[in-house]
């Protein structure tokens, strides 16, 4: 695992909005803004398993994630890691977990709920300013 | 060239922080937050030609972006295309245009001049929530 310095563990830490960059099929890149919760090791996502993301993941499983701090700008994390675990979330639970996290807790799965999974990333780098 | 809808045009008109997606040698992904402003056209970045990310680009020209917005990020814009052309900005007169838009000028070129190059990106997806 990657040594992520200790005056940079808020930005894991807070429900800030991780930019998680995969490659396509075709070798081209795509990035989006996620949420994301971080046990201390691993790094988890929410996602569906009918997106073009999920698609990318099946054929490389290779992420980064770009997490910045919306009170300076100039200070942020960049880390890289791989995919080592999909975890099916049928019933949205995990889901419903960030949307805690991040304030956004309808109080009902998602709609998509039958279509959730758990994204498990495993840190191998990381860079920081 | 890819449609911005344009209720979403201010994404790319702010002087906001672009999170640059772009794909290592060896085909794993890698993204930072990047200064950078939009011609109506073309998206361009200052950068250096001595960093992984300027290697990348030599090898693979392809980048997917990803610009939040700091007063609603469930509102954002995804952008993708390729690096159409590399300029050098030896005297740093680009990085300086960009250094006063986000408020950072300090009234001198930077010390890595010599080296600072403006990537000039063209769109050719985008996609929006």
């Amino acid at each position: 695992m990657a040594q992520i310095p200790e005056d940079h563990l808020d930005l894991l830490e807070r429900p800030l909005f991780a930019h998680l960059a995969t490659v396509r099929p075709d070798g081209t890149p795509q990035v989006n803004p996620m949420w994301f919760v971080w046990d201390g090791t691993v790094l988890r996502f929410t996602h569906t398993n009918e997106r073009q993301k999920f698609r990318n993941l099946a054929a490389n499983p290779h992420v980064a994630v770009s997490i910045q701090d919306p009170d300076n700008p100039y200070r942020y994390l960049e880390v890289r890691g791989t995919v080592d675990e999909i975890t099916p979330d049928p019933e949205g639970a995990f889901y419903r977990e960030l949307a805690v996290r991040y304030g956004r807790d309808r109080g009902t799965p998602p709609r998509d709920a039958p279509a959730r999974v758990i994204l498990s990333v495993s840190i191998s780098h990381s860079t920081w300013m």
